[in-house]
């Protein structure tokens, strides 16, 4: 990652980059509960825009019908509805998606095709397209330039989240601020390649097109597609930026030092929110860092960290605050990667201290009652050495507790 | 699988085939329980054998030793220590497993490469091998050519079992009666290609060496292999057979007919050892069958049946006696497997009783009472038709339940 000029935190999510407005109200959906579920973000002008999808192959209905309408890469407001997620729906589906960006594109007179949807909530469920027409008056009456505005939203979006992932943010690029909102929603079914998860970016950069898609892809590689919670890839994942270029500055093209710069903020604002999304994994207890460093290529290091945070058996011991280290090897050795066992160094970090548990593939003595000091911090990292390779990569996990059980045994009923 | 011969189950486990003798004693390897550690398993006769090894990359000490001594195909018995995997415990860890093979092979005065040697337990501590060297004697004197032989053998080799898993059989091969018994150990960490799973298999038919290898590769890949409980494959696990010819049949050569009834019988029996093996997954409260047809070959079914029944989401709904069946079809969408999500069919069986809860990959009206008295049974089967092809296979797992987190959270501690 290129080094970034000073980033400065700022308030306001979504809505912080000028000319954003966002909103949320409860609309029906989730019945049970009455809290809200329909979210609305808008760019007063028209935004460059990407997306990234889900890698399962059943793609809720939405995500076709955003992907069809992102073809042209413009997007000027985006509609999510929490509560249902209009996956296994058929043909029904599509027509409540399409309904649904037709509803948003009315309220301003705009192309429906300038509209994207989204749905997060239960599988194989109709939407219940009634409850967003008829309020979507009061979603557009919603809407706010501000915080109000985009924790309204974040509310409407939430499931099982427990923590906020939202940030924003302040840089400078070829001597102009530009400002970088997001929010992501997301706790459990998080794997690589995103699940269940949605993040919306908003930003006042003025960016090509070619140079916004670049940057997306690259950060969310490295973040949130590195976040694994139990393994269970989504039908319903989206990410998706929107740039309305209204900071002022000049266009942001594709390879320039400018664009590095974006790039490298953007990857840091989305690796701070998949932190997050890790720590809220369903029943989490701990965060789960693994850094795999010596392997052959980044890809190799990527595997070896995600089939160590991935492991049922490791994830599990976490939560006992056990430092199985055997756990970890034996993960790595069924990864699919190439390594030499004698060659792996495995220690453990957390609380500002660091133990060595197993050198050259080997057990190490280690005091027992300071390992498991270590690993019973709240952000317990797991470093690994996997030999004399170059290459290397963060994962982000959390452990398996008694509570991911209880959540996932009730959540439809 | 072709049509058997009628099978008879008998008694005696793998001391039902004639010349075989079992023992198991406490030797001080667990400490903690003072519980049976370690076990033999003896034939009078040298024996024709064959071996199957975890996939994982990091392999224990035993295994290394144990594919070394059988290069030429020949076993005279199998030492068994529980308690302590000898694995990731260096050249000290080899040495001491060979150190296992001598003593054992010392008894009977034995080629010491005709003695197979395995490890169960916790990973990355050294093998106390004093005390099989001080108990070594008391082994030999423990065994027995009954059922009370494999009975201690069998208690010598488990850990977190809480089911018996064991089996023996006789049946008519070319008008002669051959046994087989076979004792099968493993509870959590058990994934296909074998985890954490140890499987000792006697028999008393004479049959060619290759023929043998061909039987239990066939018998192995769409049994044991097709356990899932959490997706770990451990450093340990190994199925070994062992054929002492005592049975007086005509040699069984490969292709034979009668070599095609050995291999059904076989896979017969390790079918029936495999859904005790899911049944007793770490924790679970259920046996959870999941059988695909209609998939494009039987290799996609499998990955298809083997990503479902390894979703943790999944397993926790069974938990939770949910029909969520959403989570079944996100599942095989992210499995890798070619089909198309609008030709699935998903119904639950289970009590007798079965309800079609998804068809064309859309959801189905069905009655939530029904459907939850079906997926309470103790034995639940997911039937799946993927679309139009003649792919099937069948995988067992089991539901992921508060215990599997409790008992994982606490294993080494």
């Amino acid at each position: 990652m290129v080094e970034t000029k000073d980033i400065k935190e700022i308030k306001g999510g979504v809505c912080a980059p000028i000319g954003f407005r966002a909103g949320g109200i409860y609309s029906g959906i989730k019945a049970n509960s009455k809290k809200r579920d329909l979210a609305l973000i808008y760019s007063e002008k028209p935004c460059t825009a990407s997306a990234m999808y889900t890698g399962n192959r059943v793609k809720a209905a939405p995500l076709q019908v955003t992907s069809e309408h992102l073809k042209d890469g413009i997007l000027h407001a985006i509609i999510v509805n929490s509560g249902n997620a209009n996956a296994c729906t058929g043909e029904a589906g599509i027509k409540a998606a399409r309904r649904m960006a037709e509803l948003g594109a009315d309220l301003f007179a705009i192309n429906r095709k300038h509209v994207a949807v989204a749905s997060t909530g239960v599988i194989g469920v109709p939407l219940p397209i009634n409850a967003i027409e008829s309020s979507i008056e009061a979603l557009g009456n919603s809407l706010r330039g501000d915080e109000t505005g985009h924790s309204m939203a974040y509310e409407a979006i939430m499931t099982t989240d427990t923590r906020k992932k939202e940030a924003s943010i302040e840089t400078e690029i070829n001597g102009k601020s530009i400002r970088i909102g997001a929010m992501l929603k997301g706790a459990g079914m998080i794997h690589p390649n995103m699940a269940t998860m949605l993040c919306f970016i908003t930003t006042d950069a003025l960016i090509a097109p070619d140079a916004l898609d670049i940057s997306l892809k690259s950060a969310v590689k490295r973040s949130i597609n590195r976040v694994i919670v139990d393994g269970d890839t989504s039908t319903n994942d989206m990410v998706i930026i929107m740039a309305n270029g209204q900071a002022g500055n000049e266009i942001i093209n594709a390879g320039s030092s400018g664009h590095e710069i974006f790039t490298g903020v953007l990857e840091k604002l989305c690796v701070k929110l998949s932190r997050a999304l890790a720590r809220d994994g369903e029943g989490a207890s701990k965060l789960l860092t693994v850094s795999v460093s010596g392997a052959e290529s980044e890809d190799n290091a990527e595997l070896l960290a995600r089939t160590v945070a991935g492991s049922s058996l490791v994830k599990a011991a976490f939560f006992g605050c056990d430092a199985n280290w055997g756990r970890i090897l034996c993960a790595m050795g069924y990864s699919g990667a190439d390594f030499k066992p004698e060659e792996v160094d495995i220690s453990f970090a957390g609380n500002g201290e660091e133990i060595m548990v197993c050198k050259n593939g080997s057990s190490l003595p280690f005091s027992e009652p300071d390992a498991k000091r270590i690993i019973s911090s709240e952000e317990v990292e797991v470093l690994i050495n996997a030999g004399k390779g170059s290459g290397a990569a963060i994962v982000w996990g959390c452990d398996l507790t008694l509570d991911y059980v209880k959540i996932n045994g009730s959540y439809r009923s």
